[in-house]
């Protein structure tokens, strides 16, 4: 098994003070872009251009089953997983319906859908038939791990070498709520249960039921909280790895990330630990209706754009984000200086 | 001078109730797209179409000044109001960017600079060079206040008759979150201090200056609150009756209204003051860092979809906001249902 080196690296401070400066020069009182105008600095330093563009925008949606659905602790059967690959490759799913809307790349990843799926633009990258049910034994193994984020991140390099200007991921996976605050339970070393949420919406019988099933797993899987490989592989879900392998990508070639909800975020934390300069390449695009998202945010020492209620996940939240990001950019490159403009600065 | 009555029908709530049942049988878990679906919900009530759309959005930029700022309570000189609106023409200014961004049709309407300008795109609509200082006097006529309320709504029904499916209103006039202060003020019956902000940003020292030329403008001028023409003439802006006036055209034409920040919400409750049902055809894009937005929001009983420390005016935080609202109408619109995609259900 190969021991590859992830590295991002450093943003540029430097640049972001002057674009900093330069944006205070735009025809527009002090600072009145708020939030837009921290945007488009940080990704000024994130690309190392004064005039940072993210057009177009890639979207990979990973798709991969988990065992511990065998436990009950997803309102949706697992087959669902496979269903929704096949509505994203016909062009149905609101991923599908915001990747149009935004003009981007659309990649389907099958990197461990539990049955076969046949389509000529699905990109099958299966490492394995979903994962085995961690509250019995090991969701992977620590090959298999690496091998899904190493997919991840051949993917991610594919959609940049096609010319996409920053990244959004996103997953499919019945059960992957469940992994996610496994793995947000271990990196944070907090109790399961302020973590844990209804998911694609699961009563408050079957809610009691998830935690126990996801402390017991912890308990019994032991994840070291010091090695993500070793967590991915214990509770982690195949799509949650590769995720983690696309931001690698992104980050060591200065892409931005617009990280989406939950499970991407939980992604994005196991990126960051893997190489932690990942992490000055994410965006959080959205804050999710997800209890632990507050958490994994935090985490990340991030504030998110939106706050719209959303828990779709797919990547939608990042998609539906992503006009704002845009905004920032044009903002920066199209906008008139006082100077320019002959208008008079403040008396 | 005409007393035109101004009148929007009732929005459809039974459609309301139909296009949620119809959301909930799309490809995601019930209630998963969060505002996105309650959005989407009530474009159709407004609009009366089970698929509304919101493509291609109006802009419309009313320009006036405002004698107020002889008191001092502006930190840019009045010559501003003129040379933003030789920006807005040379295409330079943010609510340019961003309406190309969004596609939207833009029209610039002086309805009351202070003084001339010459340009074959700008629509010269002025009511009076600028209002009078209502510290000293009222702002204008109420024949006055009437005319630019009907300008307004001209100006609404001519975007909307160029085909325009929801209209964003913006302003530029030095002063006028002083007249906005005022008006809103009168309209809630409390205390000035709370509502007043730092406007394009004055110091602390000259914002206690502002609040005592305020408070002691509406003791002079003592205007009716329960009579929105009165207040406009004695405290208003031509800017903000004339963004009043094409809301009335919006909502009188079941086009939704994309509510901006604080000056525009303020032209809001005065429409709604003047026609209580054009309240239902609005939508609050976002709050802004003005103080009295919030109170503004309230007393429309709306909630904001962004938050991101806006505080810019011209109408861009409804331009930045646009692309949400038309995420809306798309996943109405382009998603597969359960049936249609064949997946199943919650077990």
């Amino acid at each position: 098994m190969s021991q590859q080196v992830y590295s991002a690296p450093k943003v540029n401070k430097e640049l972001g003070k002057q674009v900093s400066d330069y944006i205070n020069s735009l025809t527009k009182p002090l600072g009145s872009l708020g939030r837009l105008e921290e945007i488009a600095i940080k990704l000024a330093e994130m690309k190392n251009e004064a005039f940072p563009s993210v057009e177009p925008p890639g979207v990979l949606v990973f798709a991969a089953d988990h065992g511990i659905t065998d436990e009950g602790v997803s309102s949706y059967p697992q087959a669902v997983t496979a269903q929704m690959v096949h509505n994203f490759l016909s062009g149905g799913a609101a991923i599908n319906v915001f990747s149009r809307q935004i003009g981007a790349y659309l990649n389907i990843i099958d990197i461990g859908v539990a049955q076969d799926i046949e389509h000529s633009s699905l990109i099958n990258q299966k490492v394995r038939y979903g994962t085995a049910n961690f509250y019995r034994e090991d969701a992977m193994t620590r090959e298999e791990a690496e091998k899904a984020i190493e997919v991840g991140y051949e993917q991610g390099l594919d959609i940049i070498n096609k010319g996409c200007q920053c990244l959004i991921l996103g997953e499919m996976g019945i059960g992957n709520t469940s992994a996610s605050s496994a793995i947000l339970a271990v990196l944070s070393n907090r109790d399961v249960t302020s973590l844990v949420g209804t998911g694609t919406g699961i009563s408050q019988e079957s809610l009691v039921h998830k935690v126990e099933v996801i402390k017991e797993s912890i308990y019994k899987r032991n994840p070291n909280p010091q090695d993500p490989i070793d967590i991915i592989s214990k509770v982690g879900g195949l799509e949650i790895a590769g995720m983690a392998g696309a931001m690698l990508a992104a980050a060591s070639n200065r892409i931005p990330i617009l990280l989406d909800g939950f499970i991407c975020t939980i992604a994005g934390l196991l990126a960051k630990e893997i190489s932690p300069n990942s992490a000055d390449y994410m965006i959080v695009t959205h804050q999710s209706v997800e209890p632990g998202h507050q958490l994994a945010i935090a985490l990340l020492g991030k504030k998110p754009i939106l706050d719209l209620g959303l828990r779709l996940g797919e990547g939608t939240g990042a998609a539906i984000a992503y006009p704002i990001i845009q905004s920032a950019t044009l903002m920066l490159k199209e906008m008139a200086t006082f100077d320019s403009a002959g208008v008079s600065t403040k008396k």
